[in-house]
Formats: structure tokens, sequence, C-alpha cells
């Protein structure tokens, strides 16, 4: 049978995103395309990273005829000082929502709300970590790894354990670079203390500590955070889902979970599934209940349930703008003020549930674990009653969606890989057969694509360009966050994408039955990648910097991107960036992000704003890393 | 015999500021005041709180037709953002600053550079901290207290021991409220998560985790630093020295130690009175060697060794314009890092020792405990040798100094008012006496003046013109930091400046033998105050937002002074600003901060940028406190 799959276009995305702007504009609502415009143009002095606000003398701001601010630092002390803070502020939100996660793991019980789904990644763990198993309760286990996994923020001495799990190489490097990560927490403070008035001005020892805080969430927090993640909800597996705002449904009570911190939006897919609840939903004249994701919220469910996925960061005011959303339930990071404006609009719930993320003009429902499960319960309920007050004539769901093969951690990875091993003659459980492919040029490398996306630039275009670039010249991609949601709602985690794809990716998507665009998780997952360029440096015997695979975040928008880009560099792996990092002000933060951390690390930065010149570039840095090699 | 005392005053001071600007003008130098002069006038967004730097959409700037940022945050949101994240830096400088201090503890021996010199303290915090002290090595026992000081920092579970020492009342309201500090990283993490791209918008939320996190600062990061300090370098006792630029010495070697962390400091005071040394310098054509201390370094080395103090933050410059200066010495914090450049067009050597405050232009030996006191000397001696290398031609060091009778920590006061106790009939150990006195009316109160001073205002003027006025009206100045050196300056830590008190204050000072103003340390030390507000509060049996204390910083400049202005509302006390926070841009935090603080602490903020104004308000609430009290 002839394939029927057409990718979805950004005309397609952009005229879906156009009619809900009318419905915007019916019901007297803004949206950030709105703010975007009173917003513009930007302060160029905060564009390049050159005003400091680090005390009451200033602010101050740097020009020609004044170059230094008045306790005399310089454009290259503020941009650097300014970047540094960006770091703190992504690598404390990582990190705090993987400490949230040990506190579930800490309560969980085989009886409460929470229980260990992953017993042998818990057993796994917790040898790795020195805490014994043998003969003992999983729940006394999990408890010890709780408390082994918290002191990783604030133990006051040693490094953080899983930098272990990296190569010899980049251990050895970052010991004799200094920057092997400390307690994450100290990191962000000692951070914090560097860039406060009258310390640091010395933009390459505040970028030294940027790699070094960075590492404490890619090898530290985020890891941390995937990995408890995984043992108390699962390891992810392969789900066939779909993915854009047609997910929504006309006659079901919509219930759309959104954020990053999974431990809410578990209790709540499950209560949306609660047979009691689905009956409750008919008797209110539903069909039934219908859950669905947004932002990194929607990649933890999608991959570990199938729930289908909304869209992406800049997709969240257009799923209200849909009418059709009985109950929006938000946890933490990313999420738009605006909703809380927005869904008054509508006859829309907008519930709060973190102490981390309070926002006016929303309900705030405070989520415990001892508690979660009723709490999801009397939401679904709630959204349920709603549905009555759903105003039809406000009503327009695109019917846009894409089918999206999703949730491939590394284990996923390995286990496709050994299906296409002969274990006769070769050993199973590594990742020799892709290096062979990339050794024989079947597959020319791999890029991790990753971050958010951002009105800066045409939202989503970037990401889309690139993916299609890089797979039609034999790239494997690996994607989290708002760029996997990218990729599916365009159609690339369909495996029938593949007819996009080079003849040998092609030919690798169809031996290993995988879509060219490998859904890793959320951005907090991005230490998936790094244990994924890990495993295959290991495997092939070679530095992690000599292999050919990089990082690219075409759109990135948050400070978490500027943590994760640090701690990609810090791993020994480029990082392609579509917009620039705001230190342009600075010519030695210039050349400090792009070439400075390459003497440290070996990697760096590559800014370009055209996706056509970044991906070329990309795609230059591959072919030159494969040279290197001599393949 | 007639007392020949006589204050000085800002004009007094201010010539020879200008004097010294000739100096500068002369050697092609430029100064704060160039500085201030090519940042003015300062960005009025950033002044008002309400620019946004915190994700790469932006920067965004709220006016009436931007009321909100591209993600929806209004203008109490971002400047409430903003404000927490100063909040967090100044936590983070004190905080690091005490951790920094235990490791120190950590490394002590009896043998080594760092031993315990104030033993019964030692052992009286190791009771409080539950460790075991009979029989055992001191060293052991220092070592004990150091790894519990160290996780106060980082523990998972719990909140900072210190609070304990607070009042019930006080106790009890934290718990209430939910701002009982946990770690003391955590709440930094905590805070910089809560203000990253969408997360809480909600002022209050942001407000209230900024009195959380500054009273880990006050009675956490800071207590610990007081206390840990006086284990190692003495509890201060009474001293009586100099303070000014006339401190400089034209026929000595000058050594000038700046910063706040004492443990470098310690060993320089040290080095520079070793007789080897000393001959040393006499074999080169100097009298001598003359140490000299600048801001909160001066702080610490006078109180504890009698050093004198060259002067507070806004004369760091001024030192150096002497051209007598042979080394400036810095730790952390606070430090210009103009002084590279200026101190390029002297002979004076820039010697920076902290890898928290890399200074580029400067020398950088960092300073290792193990190491220390061989680094000292070897800086000491390079300094003597740069001695022949000084420019006369550049030299003028202004006459101006004064008495100042210094180091007032709480055993100090305690002691004062033992030796006006009748022990036969009163408790001996007690604030009572000085309770007496409040309640009799012969003083009306006391105030707390602490923080730095800022050329957001006329630099000291604030200070001088709010201290005056305070004494001269029966209400006890306790002072620390930057506040404290310009008392030193002025003249009012002179016993002879009860001249210009009340009659009260007057006799108070002469029956107690102190000056008007007594000198409590370092900004670090405002722990002290609280412990001094506590015990007051205690021995008179009631809530300490009751009794006539009340906190001021006429002139505060950096973050730490955010931070600790908000422990000291935790905790109670009212405080009195000079300068705005610069959260004028949005009415909510305008609100939350002078009255809303109010209805969860019962202490708020009162702002008036007018001297004048300011203090007949303090005196005012000082009054309406009485009044309340019934006395």
């Amino acid at each position: 049978m002839a394939s029927t799959f057409k990718p979805t276009t950004i005309e397609e995305m952009e005229t879906d995103n156009a009619r809900l702007r009318e419905t915007a504009c019916a019901v007297c609502a803004e949206t950030y395309e709105d703010r975007v415009k009173a917003q513009t143009p930007h302060c160029k002095f905060g564009e390049e990273g050159i005003c400091c606000k680090n005390c009451s003398m200033g602010p101050c701001r740097i020009t020609p005829k004044a170059p230094r601010g008045i306790c005399g630092a310089d454009a290259h002390a503020i941009a650097a000082r300014n970047y540094v803070r960006s770091i703190a502020a992504g690598t404390s939100s990582h990190s705090d929502h993987a400490r949230e996660i040990l506190h579930v793991l800490k309560s969980s019980s085989p009886d409460g709300n929470y229980q260990v789904r992953d017993e042998v990644k818990l057993i796994k763990l917790a040898t790795e970590w020195g805490v014994k198993t043998e003969g003992r309760d999983i729940y006394d286990i999990a408890h010890d790894v709780a408390d082994v996994g918290l002191l990783e923020f604030g133990k006051p001495d040693g490094f953080q354990l899983f930098t272990r799990r990296a190569t010899e190489e980049r251990q050895k490097l970052w010991e004799k670079e200094g920057i092997q990560p400390r307690a994450i927490d100290r990191e962000v403070v000692t951070a914090m203390h560097m860039t406060h008035m009258g310390n640091s001005s010395d933009a390459e020892a505040l970028v030294r500590q940027g790699l070094r805080m960075s590492l404490a969430n890619g090898w530290g927090g985020s890891m941390i955070g995937t990995e408890i993640t995984d043992i108390l909800f699962g390891t992810p597996t392969v789900w066939t889902t779909e993915g854009n705002l047609g997910v929504l449904e006309e006659d079901y009570v919509n219930v759309v979970v959104h954020g990053h911190d999974p431990a809410f939006s578990e209790m709540l897919v499950t209560a949306c599934e609660d047979r009691e609840l689905v009956e409750y939903a008919r008797s209110k004249g539903a069909k039934g209940i219908n859950v669905v994701g947004l932002c990194c919220t929607a990649n933890e469910v999608a991959m570990r349930h199938g729930v289908r996925m909304a869209g992406n960061f800049l997709q969240q005011e257009n799923v209200v703008l849909t009418g059709a959303v009985e109950m929006m339930c938000v946890d933490i990071q990313c999420i738009f003020p605006a909703l809380a404006t927005l869904t008054q609009c509508f006859h829309t719930k907008f519930i709060t549930s973190s102490p981390i993320a309070r926002i006016p003009g929303s309900e705030y429902v405070e989520f415990h674990p001892e508690t979660a499960f009723q709490q999801a319960k009397d939401l679904v309920r709630a959204a349920i009653d709603n549905y009555q007050n759903r105003d039809q004539s406000k009503v327009y769901i695109p019917s846009t969606k894409q089918t999206a093969t999703v949730g491939y951690p590394t284990e996923q990875i390995i286990s496709h890989l050994d299906n296409v091993t002969n274990s006769h003659i070769e050993e199973l459980g590594t990742y020799k057969p892709v290096i062979d492919a990339i050794r024989a040029g079947v597959l020319r490398g791999a890029v991790a694509i990753v971050g958010c996306n951002n009105p800066r630039v045409r939202p989503d275009y970037s990401h889309m360009e690139i993916m299609k670039e890089l797979i039609a010249n034999d790239i494997l991609i690996v994607a989290t966050g708002c760029a996997a949601q990218m990729a599916t709602k365009a159609g690339l985690l369909n495996k029938e994408s593949k007819i996009l794809c080079g003849d040998g990716l092609k030919r690798v998507c169809e031996l290993v039955d995988i879509p060219p665009v490998l859904h890793m998780g959320a951005c907090v997952d991005i230490s998936r990648m790094m244990l994924l360029a890990t495993g295959i440096a290991k495997d092939w015997g070679v530095d992690i910097t000599e292999i050919p695979v990089v990082g690219c975040a075409p759109e990135w928008m948050s400070e978490k991107a500027v943590s994760i880009a640090n701690y990609v560099v810090s791993t020994g792996l480029d990082v392609y960036l579509g917009i620039e990092p705001q230190v342009t002000g600075s010519s030695q933060m210039m050349e400090l992000i792009t070439e400075g951390t390459r003497k440290i690390t070996g990697a760096g930065y590559i800014i370009n704003k055209d996706p056509h010149e970044l991906v070329k570039s990309i795609i230059e840095g591959i072919e030159a890393k494969r040279t290197a090699l001599g393949i």
C-alpha cells in the first residue's frame, strides 16, 4: 500500500495559528504575537548583555562614551556575569525539578500514590551508588537511593557521582581543568557569589564557573531527574501516538497537562482513565475524557503512556484558543503567566499546582504526594463539571495532527540495535551497529536537536528546515523538548517520514524500524543524550569530542537552554545555536563561547541566525569530524 | 582637661576627596565620580525594576503601551523576580563566605596556619549543635562543628539550626508563615527556579521566598560566618584605634587589606608584624610596615587586632590615590574592578586571592589555608620591595583621621552592662540594664545602622546626618560595615563624641564607658545585631517587633544589603532605607515591601531619600513602639 504520509508544512501550521488568532481577536484576548509587537524593538543593551543591574549604584550600560560601569566593570565583565546568572537559573530549574522527584521517590510506598515502576533500574542505580540491595525491601532501597540523590545537591565534599559515567578522558579533563562539579546547589551559589558586585570581573573565570555549574546540571540534576523519573514512572518505551492541535476532541472533556515535572501529570493521566470519572463525563454528555500534553509534560506522558501531544512552547495559547479546553493543569517552567488572563476569556479552568510556579489569576491546588491521586481525581471531576460551560460559538479545533512514534531512551535505542545484531557473532547491548553504520558512511553522524521555540525567529521554521536538511543528508536526529514536539507536529516522528531521508538513513530507519528523528524525552532528558554520546564514544574507543555527533538548539529561549548548551559543550560536543546568546556586546565573551571553551573542553558554540547556513555548518562540522577520524 | 575632640564633617571629608581627585587628574586616572557622570542618567526601566532579561525572547520592558512582557509577565512579576534574584545573590555572597570560613575551620590544627582561638565559643557552639565535647581534643570538636556547619548549606531536610536561637514567638511565626529557612543553598536555588521563565509571577509568593531565603542568610550563613570567624580568630574585644585616610603613613610600607573574608587578611596582619619582615622593611629605608584595612575586612581586623581603618566602600580608590600604598590585597566582595587600572597609574601592587573574585589586571595569588602564612609573608616581602618604587611626586596623604573605639559584639555589650549591674541584687549576663534605661526613657531606643555608601546620594552624608540626629535624641546606635566605617571617619566611635548626644545617652555612655555608636563588626556581623535584638526581647519578655529597636540602611548599594534588609524584616524589625529598592515600577511590590511584609513578619520598609525626613520617621517609629509598650 502506498504511503499516504504527508509532512505538515510550516505554512499549514501558520494557517492554523492565524485562524486561532481570529478567535483571540473575537474574544478580545491578546497573544504572544501582540506582545512581541509591543515589545519590539528590544533594548539593545539587554540584547547585547551589557547592562548591569547587580547593585543599586546602577543600572549601568556600556557605551563608547561609558566603557565601564560605576564600579569599573567593563562590557566583558558585565556580559559574563549576566551569562553566568542565566546558567545559574537554568541549572537551578532543572535540578530543583529533580529534587522534587527525589522527594516523591522518598514518599513512595507499595500502597501510596507513588510506586516504584522500574525496579531493575532502581537496583542498577542503587548498586552504582553503593546502596545495599540484597535481601532488602524495594522501598527501603528506593528511600536510600533518594537520600543519596538528595545529598548530591548539598554534600559538603566530593563531586557529582554521575560524572563517573563519563568517558575516562572526560573525567580527567574535567579534573585537570578544575570544572568537576561539586554539589549542585553549591555550584549555583558559587556562581551567584562570583557575580555579586565587587567579585569576579574576569570573563574567563566566569565562563569556567558556567561550565562547572552546567555539569552539575547535565551530569547531576538533570541526570538524576531522568533516572528517578524512570524509576518512579517507568523507563519510557516506544509508543505510537499523535501530535498537534488536532488531538483536542470536540466531543470530549479536554484536559491539558502542561509544564515539566511529571509527578502531578502522571496522577492526572491516571485519573482521566478512571472508569468512574469516564462514566461521569459520559453522564455529562461528553464521549469521554481526552487528556493531552503540552510542552515537556507532553513529552513525559507521551513516552510513558502514549498520551497525545497538543504542541510545544509557543502553542500554549493556541490550545486555549480552541475554546475546547475544560481544564489546563500546569506544574512548573515555561508556563506563560498570560494563560491566566487568556483562560478567563473562555470557560477554561487554569490550575497551578506547584509553589515554584504561582501565577495570579489561576486556581491554586497545591499538589502533595500523599494526596496526589485524590487531588487529581477532584480536578478531573471539576473539569467534567466544566464541560457544560463550553461556549460552542468560540470553539474551533484545527484538524491538523500527525502520527508520531515516541519514546527512545538509550535503553530503547540499544534494544533496537540489538534487533539488528547477529547475536552469534556480535556482542549485544552496544552501540556498535550505529558506529558501524557511521563508519561505513551509511549514516554520516547524529545531531541532538533540542530547545524551545522563540518568536525572535519564525517559530518552528528553523527546527523544520534544519531537521529536513539533516535527514536528507543521512544524519540521524535525536530530539527532546520543544524541538521533539516540532518534529511531532511536522510528522518527522512518523516512520513514514523516511521518504524525506537520504538513502543511507532511509535504509537504517527501515532496518532498525525507527523514524529518522528519535524522540528522547523532555528537556531534562538531554542527560540521556549525554549518555548516548558517551556510550557511542566508549564503544568506539575514542574521545567524545571525536565522534561525529553534535548538539543544536535552533530556537532556544530559556535560561535552562543556556545551562544545557554549556553542559553539552563541557561534555565535548559542539553546539550549534540559531539564537545568539546575549553577550554580543563583549568581544571577549563572543570569543570565549565560540573558541575559548574549545581550549578547555574541546567544544564550543557555532552561531548562525540563518537556519540554512546553520545546517550547512552542522553538516560541515560532522564531515570534518569524520575526516579527522579517517572515515 | 577639656576635650579637644572635634568630629570630622562631611565637608572636610569632601575636601580630602577633592584633593585626591586632583591626583587622579594628574595621573590621568578616572574615579567612580567620572563613571557616575558617564552613566547618568540611568536606565529608568532598570531603576524601576521593570526590565526582564530572564529569557532570550526579551529583554522586555514594561510601559503603558506594553504592560506585559512576551510571556505575559507584568510589572509586578518582573520587579518581584528581579528583587528576589538580588536577594539570591546577596544570600549567596554572605553565606558562601561563611562556607569558606567553615572550610578553614576544618583545616585548623595546633601546628597549622589556623588555630582555634576561642575555645569557649567553640565548646558552646558544639554543645548547641549536639557535637560531643567531653574528653575530646579541641580540634576534633572543631572539625565536627565544621561538618555540622557545612551541612547547613545542603542538608536535604530540616531547618536552619540557628533559628532556634530566636524568640519562641518568631520561631512560631516563621513556621506558621512557611518561611522557616531550609538548607541555605537550597533556598537560593528555589528562588532562582521560581524566577525562571514560566514559573512564579505572583509577587507575594516571590516576596515570601525572599523572606525565607534571607532568613537562611541572617539566621544561617551570616550567623555561621560570624560564629566560626570568632572561633578561629577570637571573639572581638574592645580596641582603641583610628580611622580615615590619615592612617596611611608617609614613611612606612603601606599594605592595605580590602574585602570581607578575614582568613587571608588575618595572615597578612600577622605577617606585617613579623619581626624579620619589619627589619627587612627598615633595611629598605622604611620606618616599618603599616597594615591598614578597607571596607569590611577593615572591620574584621580592627576589632580583633586594633588594625587601623582607611575607609569604607567609596574610599577604595582614594586609598590608592594617596600614591603611598605599596600593596592592596583583596579577598572577596565590593572590590572595584577599577582598582586594576587605577593601581597601574601608581607603583601599587594589586593582589587578588580568591577564585570567587578574579579581576583582570590584578596579580592573582590563590590563597590556600595550608600555605596561607607563607603566602602572606611572601606578599609582604614583595610589598616591601615595592617601597622603593613609590613616586614621591604622586604622594599625598590627607592627615584626616579620628580615634575610634571598636569591637562590641554581644559578648562585649553584656560584659559592659555587667559592669553597671549591682551583682548583689541583680542578675548578671542580661540586657536588663539597657532595658531599664529604655523603660526609664534615658535611652529612647536603639537603631542598627548598616550598609554601604552609594553615589546615588551624597556619599556618607545620610549616614552622618542620621547618626548625629539619633544620638542627639538619646537613641543608641549599633553599626556595622561601611556605616560603622563612616562613624569611624566622623569621630562617632570616639568616646568623646558623647558631647553630641542628648543628656540621656550621654549619661549612658559615661556610665557604661562606651561611645554612642557601637561598632559591631562587618556586614556579615549583622547577625550579631539579630542576636542583640533577640536578647533584649527575651529579657524584656515581649515579642521582638515590640521593642523600640529598628534597622536603617541610609546608603545601601549591594545585593547583600537587599538580603540583609529582608532578614531584618523577617526578624520583626522595621528597616528604614535611604535608597529605594529597584521595584518602584510595581505598585504591588511597593505595597508588599512596605506594608505587605508587615502582615507576615510584623515589620516592613520605610523609605525616604531625604535623610532628615528619614531620621524623623525613625524617631517617630521608635516613639510609637514606646507608646505601644506603655512607656
